[in-house]
């Protein structure tokens, strides 16, 4: 559990738009994954190369507001929850003006690198966690 | 409240696939809306030229098993709630054998073209739900 | 260089539209290389877990007509050249009734896999060429 | 023709990438459109809200390096021909060092909204490119 909140602005692109001229639902999803893998680069967990993968096991979106393709947007996450070899993350999709477009949370698993069987939560990513 | 399902079959796309070579998270939300929107055209509620807009107001998923580049992929869909002005969609995403990838939910608000208000469920989709 | 045709069905998806109400171009690329994909899988040249990597060297499309949601599309490609390390491969895309929606062309390079230098063509694909 | 440059940076999102490990290579015309949609809104040309249309008739990349993830990701642009209806924008795809990982052009031409034919390039247009 922590209250240390990370932030990442999100660039909206012409194609996240669907035929409703607004940005498509399964792309927050996107802008989600897009902050959260940024805010574990800057902070030094190379998700990519090391022995864990981090993998999503539930994600939930509430839609507040439309998303229009000239919108600043900004991800505020923080984990909420850390168990054994899982943790959840809570975020906050907003403009600078504080408009709120979404809530959404991920139930992220970490597992072994090629054998699929949950890890613990190495001691770089707790040292995070309780910044 | 029905219990009659839809199924849809979806093409997996190498595209679809992260550098973790599974499909990713957000992908599996625009299987989603690929399987609702393909069954609704089947069902005759044409819902990019009529008044009515139907907008996701929350979705979820619980990813159970990682989808991969060849797996035949089929998405079951029934109307799980009916309100006034929304309805909720319960998925399931399996391979024809019943193995199953992943269970999810939206929720669904119909809204007036251009007015951004909540318009009452029309009656021919009416009707499909209780088909 | 061979004049054996492939085709593979294409599932158009609502999000490969975007806010113009047609398919966006960017997707007619994704379209190429899910009809690539898919031939070279049914042909028995598995791309993803050989020492071979196939990649794009260059990409072009001449867009024709606009493709809407409730088109049914196919991709038909053949092998326009073959040299030692590459190939072209021609395309075009099609509704069933022969409404020509694009034209396009791929080089492709043969990378051997964590090396990133060029490989000859392996036997297996050369066979495929010659049909 | 004009030799006025305009420059936009490009986040790389993990989504980008597919299961060779780099962006995919259909994503680089997504960022194309992501420079010039942007430039074209700084610019004063809203392509979404006037009665011109600006569509792609053609477009090529040709890829010379992978994009990674944590590339620093600017693309360059520049209109290389205009035409009555039409006119050729050229782009490179740099990191801030000057590796290039791609060169491209697109070919658009102005449709008039709703009717699909060609339209006249609008004035704000013309001195834009005159800059």
């Amino acid at each position: 559990m922590s209250t240390k909140k990370f932030s990442c602005n999100i660039q909206v692109r012409f194609a996240d738009l669907d035929s409703y001229g607004h940005v498509n639902n399964a792309t927050y999803f996107t802008y989600l994954e897009t902050a959260r893998t940024k805010i574990f680069m800057t902070q030094g967990i190379d998700f990519m190369h090391e022995d864990i993968l981090y993998v999503v096991a539930k994600a939930e979106c509430a839609f507040k507001k439309p998303i229009n393709l000239g919108d600043e947007l900004k991800v505020h996450l923080w984990i909420s929850h850390v168990g054994k070899a899982s943790f959840d993350i809570d975020y906050m999709l907003e403009d600078p003006e504080g408009k709120l477009f979404a809530t959404a949370k991920t139930v992220m698993v970490a597992l072994e690198k090629g054998k699929e069987t949950p890890a613990p939560l190495p001691e770089k990513f707790l040292q995070l966690v309780k910044g």
